[in-house]
């Protein structure tokens, strides 16, 4: 399918939202199919808070298949004989741009010498790496969960750049619930006395903390509904509960499982601080208090996804986006998908989805 | 108010659903209110996973008011002028009654020595209690959350031991979002290095993980609504985002004190045990499957309340057991109430809640 991994250093330093700037930054990125001659027909994938480039090729340390191959490829919604997919691994991450593990200045890791970033300072990473490539305007920009933030950043803050804006199972802002959750994780890590205050390169990571982070986040990525119908309360490799606490429950099975996978491939600094960016989000907050102001004047065409059983972003959160898009004016179209999986409906099979993407990309 | 503080030792040791025996049972009590001459006038109310016996007595670490001041007293509609409320701590917890941290035969604390315990087990020492104070029927069993497992244990197995039976925000059986949440928690102690395969009595305490544990089940607590009304995007004593990991969010400054709060006062080691025990509970399952078997030839009346903001255990499950004592041809009344704090409405102010224990208490 003609992909590509490339990293570019960025020609200047990155201002942040925080004040300062990053000094040298690396973006990460692969590239999927061709680009036109007009340079009109590029796509931005904008992955999720542990998602990566690997969009649809396979993952460097698990050999895993890419995060969207369902919907990434030749003939598929998101058309590779037809569109240019660039997806950028986010700064912060690990996965090859610049964050808390990458080298500072000094030689030795930023660990939490890294600056508190935010989804708005990620997308002038992606702005930055679409100057260096020529792309004025995008086809589309599309994201899910935190990708869907940076799409609406992107949109509300440089929105000559995308002629079409789809947002999939997100939200303007963090809600104290999200919040929590973060905090939660983010806790879960510092407990671990492996971190050792973010210094830990070179030495144990902190494994414990960061897989108890993941099974908090994992809950909130599916339904009650979802897990119950996988689960239920079904026992894991045995006939009878075994009166000791192992995993006895397929659930506490499987998310010891999660747990445990995730910290073979993520930092969990970089985990502190793409969480901290998402709950700084408030795009209102950022243009003035008025959601509707972030969009004023665009042209920009945008769609709304969201799905019935989310209940980490549900429904609400993309009316309450559709209803400051109508109040600005914007062109917008909005659909619940209804799906059983709950927020994490955007990477699984649900036909609706694609057709809907497909349909919007045109 | 006439309030007692009691210990007793069972006469004789509490055979356990996982098999065998605890030898030597203490079970940790208060009473409030006169036991009647013909002793029936008693109500045993079944304390939460984090609750104790201290309803309306000051607790005896923290010096905060009991648990439920407000439900319990003279006048109150659970009124000691009228009857004599008794709460014991459960077996497996850590306010007196047999538990992890408590000697085993050799001298030493059990630690992770103690047996896995279940809902049913807590009951039967409870039954213990009840047999040696000379109380053959209770006027009423009532308790809410863990409680309420314990109360419908009790009307089950021991079924001519209470009349009425009350049971608040509860549930038949721990779902496997619910198991999720306690797995969560449990494995965060358990990555706690001072956990220590549970052999830290004398030294230093997991506190770190079982703070962590505590948040996770604090958020579980209190409905999205409530956490968005009390808290919101609300900053901490601070006019900005401090572009940093200090608790920026008010969300965030409580749930680091729920969590570093609740580790004065409870033990990691009990945290776990009671956890499964709430994890095992299937009270169908106890029964041959069907939930109505349960309660075949009950004499009792029962009372289900459940809160509409409750998604720990939602009006689904009460509906659940209600549908089976029906079933069983049982007296039931259930009234579902509307109060937006979650699962945490049954110990806050809710007059409608007030209303619906003293009618029921006659």
């Amino acid at each position: 399918m003609n992909a590509r991994s490339e990293t570019l250093v960025l020609p200047a330093p990155l201002p942040l939202d925080g004040g300062g700037e990053l000094a040298r930054v690396e973006v990460a990125y692969e590239t999927y199919g061709a680009l036109n001659e007009d340079r009109s027909n590029a796509i931005l994938l904008c992955h999720a808070l542990t998602g990566d480039q690997y969009v649809a090729s396979p993952h460097p340390i698990t050999g895993k298949p890419g995060w969207w191959e369902r919907m990434v490829g030749p003939g598929k919604p998101i058309d590779t004989d037809r569109f240019h997919v660039i997806c950028a691994n986010v700064i912060g991450s690990c996965m090859g741009s610049t964050g808390p593990a990458s080298e500072a200045s000094d030689g030795r890791p930023y660990a939490m010498r890294f600056p508190v970033i935010t989804i708005r300072d990620m997308v002038r990473a992606h702005v930055g790496l679409l100057d260096a490539l020529g792309i004025e305007q995008l086809h589309a920009v599309v994201g899910g969960s935190m990708g869907g933030m940076q799409a609406l950043s992107l949109a509300a803050n440089w929105p000559e750049r995308a002629s079409r804006v789809l947002v999939i199972a997100s939200t303007s802002r963090h809600s104290a619930q999200n919040i929590a959750f973060h905090e939660l994780g983010r806790q879960a890590v510092m407990a671990d006395p492996r971190w050792n205050q973010g210094d830990y390169y070179g030495g144990e990571a902190p494994d414990s903390g960061l897989a108890v982070a993941r099974m908090a986040a994992h809950i909130t990525y599916l339904s009650e509904e979802a897990l119950t119908g996988k689960f239920g309360r079904n026992l894991q490799d045995r006939d009878a509960k075994s009166f000791g606490f192992d995993a006895d429950f397929q659930v506490e099975s499987y998310l010891r499982y999660q747990g445990s996978g995730f910290t073979q491939r993520f930092d969990a600094n970089s985990y502190l601080y793409i969480t901290r960016a998402m709950d700084y989000f408030d795009l209102a907050e950022e243009h003035g208090g008025k959601l509707a102001d972030a969009f004023a004047g665009t042209s920009a065409r945008f769609c709304l996804v969201s799905f019935d059983s989310d209940w980490l972003y549900p429904t609400a959160e993309s009316r309450h986006v559709v209803h400051a898009l109508n109040a600005a004016g914007a062109a917008v179209s909005f659909v619940e998908l209804s799906a059983p999986h709950g927020h994490d409906s955007f990477l699984l099979d649900v036909p609706a989805l694609d057709r809907v993407i497909g349909g919007f990309l045109g």
